[in-house]
């Protein structure tokens, strides 16, 4: 009975001490209980605040204060005031929400210990609508979602909720997250059938006093296909009126619904052109439909046609005619690049060119094209460097953030999207370090001033613990992890497609390298050759004034370096140029050794990533230690197939050696041409299916 | 018509050029036809000789002499002299064997740029019987053979001669490889048949001018499975006689027939002990009948029994008894090592302690336990490194070779033996660098005094003709592939096996690591854990006083060292002690740090390797340079395989962290266990195999 009771003991302990699924995100607080709160009103927001609090504060009282103040309006609702007055803290907003998002702020300080000895601190969110889109189907897989299946466990919905919807929101509402599009943007009309809605209003009951409000992607040809009208045309007028009781529905059962996030006439997707209409005509009926109800429509603008001009050209083309048309509650939602969400592309030219209509930038959170949730990878940095591109389009400083925050044009809707990659899996996004991926657009999305470094930094000492002093052989290993997530990045767009090279993936569901692939009859801009162009003469693709003239959409000031080669960065040079292989590269390199030494350079980086995660041995938690370890050799040997990959094939075109002390190819071509890996787009490969590439 | 003429001009160009698929081996002259050469008898041996001067030598005349003055004789018929007199060169040799040897001489001096102009070189052979053993079984398959199937096409013979054989004499000729065993000594009865000996007749008449005896493995239960008697009893009457009579009948169709290899009662193969007799009994049997036609029996001493002691000290056990009581034309044929060909061994303690019988070392020239013919391997250096192990058993000095070359027994019988790695592909042996060992066995069975360094460059000379001024990148091309090759086998006992560890192979192929593996029944001395016996304690098999005692079999001024686990070489360390994980070793690291990285280095020093061989790119022919290429890749990936499989495996004992700035594994433990392989012991892995594992 003794030895019962110590071994329940010693397993107590050893589940206090090792084991650590990752399920916690970086809301790792032990609560402590002490905490004096006290609040001035009641609600059910409020009451969230005083409850987070009171749990995990562990400083001097704090007020909760709801205030008409001038200077704490100009914070608008969500915005929030923290002082501290005398010998305790006030929180104080003009809105609950404002006073929940304080409280979290609160207790993010006191988890990266910071000095909290006398706050003043006004926080205001750089965008109005913080929304994440999930690319989840009804059948529970995930698009592009690498973390198992859809968090929405429709069958059981609305009858029961699941405990994780509320960690969910209580994740989101701790970064500003105040918006979630539940379904895939390929969405099914069944979304917004009776019986669905239903489901939908249950979230969003749940959702509520966590300040975020529900979306859902639409099918456009809903009024035909659920509603069985004849047609999906936007200015019949049966359909307009189809979607006006649709909106008058959903708003009767949730009143503060957010509204429709519509990909229409985009890889398949039905559209008002499909009926002869615009782009305009579609968004302005759905706009209209949603109107009365404070409803928006955040329409997106990534469509493109494989027998149009320049796939990176169709996004601007198709939109920037309409510049002005659009209803005061439409935004265009806008990859943040010209094609998709590629390791690095430039910014999309159609940010900052629509100057009377609102833009807003859409971030790919999920790692659809950098490795899935097997490669380590932290997206501020490439996220920063999109929000930070200046367009020139008013002048120097018209940045990417700006002409979407409302600093450039007086736009009404500020907004900022970014695809989820959140799944069921029990750490929610399977790589213990995309959970950094979730952080960081949503700290992004409240503050795009904030850097990437501290962004890792703060996610990193919530999420690790990695506080005190983290040394072990005179490494600081709290600082090498973090310079790993600050380099990740660049280091697959080094053993992936470096200097502007983009869309070399596998066919389908864009695992691993295939810039050989060659379908017959499938969408030749579908094709990587498409993209790299490689021939005995160079490789890229041309887009400069006398190739594709891509350039053009770009404002003068910078048409003007992307289109002279020996201004273009290198790290663009492939996206706007074809250039000879034996081109002089700004490291004075021709193109060819450049390339050969990047994605080397990649390839050997990750291995040190390895290294430095075996320095993090002591000091993090066994469980995700060995979770993360796991992934990092498969990523180590991935970055080898993809360097293998790209240089053996691209060595076809240059014919030129590779340079001396390069690490050589431990691949063959002809094998890695067979490679064919069984698995979707909703699926991580497992290491398994890896081995057998 | 002329466009016809040109594309055939530029094919004959580009073959002549590029086609290199290494089937012409180390005789790579082109003919000049242009030798003056003399002969003063007649003898197809002699017109071998000539015809090869004839062809190939460059130089001034050539006089080939059959003489016995006494200072010639002196050689030994396949002894010679060469010498410049006035303004010619003179061949000297008491047989038309040492003539033949001399002439191949004369033109390798030639291939390696040697200074011709005042030649005065005698030579003889450091053994009498040079002699390679094929593991060729009768269906072509070629047991522990990676290099196609075997070369003698049994259906084929007697009728059809494959212009192979002769090439395959001449270049055994050329290295003074004066014997071969035709088959696997796992033999078949049938070999001994009327209608094979036919066959055997056929290839013995073409090697006979070129200096080499046909010999070959016998079953000892021929007399009953063949003969057709109750018995094979060596001490019954019968088989005596049958014996007697097989010998008779082999004589009379090839006079000059070399002998019988014998592997008796050793892994389930039959022999004396089935009746109850000893290997004396065996032997000397099969030696009366081969004595009145001047064969010889080399008879094994690889034996060993499951429920015996420690197997390293079996074969010293079994034979030391038996010291003095063999006939005279009985040889002992001992394998280098007390286990089994390991990448690293001490030497069996059976050589040197046979006072007053003959014993002879086996080499493995095939790469049964050295990655098959996918690793590149030159183990010239691990041979040299057992015939200088000094035995002390006459005192210092005693080397292995001196041992067994006579020098320090007054032996009648002096041999050396090597498992050959030739077979059907058109490269002779799988990898085009493993000619480099059938080479090198040829070379040091000629004179075991020659180094490693010596014989590598000649090879290089001769088969890659890097003989000019090889620079790429101010790089010497032939000192770093020569360096590559004398390094190669410590690169390959680092990533396989360092420190003494042994036998952590794959079951039955040996390709791969598997430390781990535990078949349920299967014989204990065929499982890696009995070698390496890991434990939480350490690791290695306590060989030394306190435990298998092993050490003993060692004249005493080893055994000292050896029992000493502060003396006993860091190389052979856990072949003799069970150390514990922290041991210091001589480099002051523990063992567990020194193992981790041995095993880095290893797998680190195979990507130094490719770059080597990257760099040679503009020196050797396309084909060979891709197919080494190719291998080398292979081996890249394998190194870490085994470095990931061995570490992770015994890091379960040590229980310690990987050293810091190490490598990190790429591989999963898990995963590595589940790994089979779907080869034969006689296959070599193809490369989609290995990615499959």
């Amino acid at each position: 009975m003794k030895r019962l009771f110590f071994f329940a003991l010693i397993c107590i302990y050893c589940r206090l001490l090792c084991a650590e699924d990752g399920s916690r995100l970086w809301l790792r607080s032990e609560p402590a209980g002490t905490a004096e709160v006290s609040v001035s009103a009641d609600s059910p927001t409020l009451n969230l605040a005083r409850r987070e609090l009171q749990a995990y504060w562990k400083g001097s009282p704090v007020k909760l204060e709801r205030t008409g103040n001038r200077n704490i309006r100009e914070l608008t609702p969500e915005g929030f005031e923290i002082r501290t007055e005398d010998n305790h803290l006030v929180i104080r907003s003009s809105g609950d929400q404002g006073i929940l998002y304080g409280a979290f702020h609160l207790l993010r300080l006191q988890e990266t210990g910071a000095d909290l000895s006398a706050l003043d601190i006004r926080e205001k969110p750089s965008y109005q609508y913080r929304v994440l889109n999930h690319w989840d189907n009804l059948d529970r897989t995930v698009e592009r979602g690498y973390a198992g299946r859809s968090l929405w466990l429709w069958n059981e919905l609305p009858g029961t909720l699941s405990p994780r919807y509320e960690m969910y929101a209580r994740a989101n509402a701790s970064l500003g997250i105040n918006g979630t599009v539940l379904n895939n943007v390929n969405a099914s009309p069944l979304i917004l059938s009776a019986e669905y809605l239903e489901k939908v209003k249950a979230l969003a009951g749940l959702f509520r006093p966590y300040g975020i409000k529900v979306y859902l992607a639409i099918n456009f040809s809903s009024p035909a296909e659920l509603g069985g009208l004849d047609t999906s045309d936007p200015l019949d007028p049966a359909v307009r009126k189809w979607w006006k009781d649709k909106a008058k529905e959903i708003y009767t059962l949730i009143p503060d619904f957010g509204g429709f996030l519509v990909k229409a006439n985009s890889e398949g997707l039905p559209g008002p052109q499909d009926f002869g209409r615009s782009h305009v005509d579609g968004a302005n009926m759905i706009a209209d439909a949603l109107k009365p109800f404070k409803g928006i429509v955040m329409w997106r603008a990534f469509v493109y046609e494989p027998e149009d001009d320049d796939r990176a050209k169709q996004t601007y083309q198709e939109f920037v005619p309409f510049d002005g048309q659009f209803r005061d509650n439409v935004i265009i939602q806008v990859k943040n690049g010209p094609v998709d969400f590629q390791p690095r592309e430039p910014f999309s030219p159609l940010l900052g060119a629509m100057k009377k209509t609102p833009t807003m930038v859409e971030f790919q959170i999920t790692q659809e094209y950098t490795g899935f949730s097997n490669h380590l990878n932290y997206l501020a940095p490439i996220w920063k460097e999109c929000l930070e591109s200046d367009t020139w389009q008013q002048g120097e400083g018209s940045t990417v953030a700006r002409v979407t925050d409302g600093s450039v044009y007086p736009q009404k809707l500020t907004a900022i999207a970014g695809v989820a990659n959140i799944g069921d899996d029990i750490n929610w996004c399977g790589h213990h370090f995309a959970q950094s991926n979730w952080y960081a657009f949503g700290r992004l999305a409240w503050n795009h001033r904030l850097t990437s470094e501290e962004i890792a930094g703060e996610w990193l000492k919530q999420t690790f613990s990695l506080t005190g002093v983290e040394q072990r052989n005179s490494v600081n290993v709290y600082n090498e992890i973090k310079e790993m997530m600050l380099t990740a990045n660049e280091t697959i767009v080094d053993y992936m497609m470096p200097l502007g090279l983009h869309h070399l993936f596998a066919f389908g569901h864009h695992y691993g390298p295939e810039p050989w692939c060659a379908i017959p009859g499938a969408r030749p801009d579908w094709m990587p050759s498409y993209y790299h162009k490689a021939d005995k003469e160079g490789v890229g693709f041309n887009r400069s004034t006398s190739g594709s003239n891509a350039v053009s959409q770009y404002h003068a000031s910078l048409k003007e370096i992307f289109n002279d080669p020996l201004r273009c960065p290198d790290e663009l040079l492939l996206w706007f140029h074809h250039a000879p292989w034996d081109h002089t590269m700004q490291s004075g390199r021709t193109l060819w050794d450049e390339m050969c030494h990047r994605y080397s350079r990649g390839a050997a980086q990750v291995k040190d990533y390895q290294k430095v995660w075996e320095n993090a041995l002591d000091f993090i938690d066994s469980q995700r230690f060995e979770e993360v370890r796991h992934r990092l050799k498969i990523q180590a040997r991935d970055a080898e197939w993809w360097r293998d990959g790209c240089l053996l094939y691209f060595q076809e075109f240059s014919g030129m050696e590779f340079p001396q002390g390069m690490d050589a190819p431990v691949h063959e071509l002809k094998n890695m041409r067979k490679y064919k890996l069984d698995i979707t787009n909703f699926e991580n490969p497992t290491y398994e299916m890896l081995f057998k590439k």
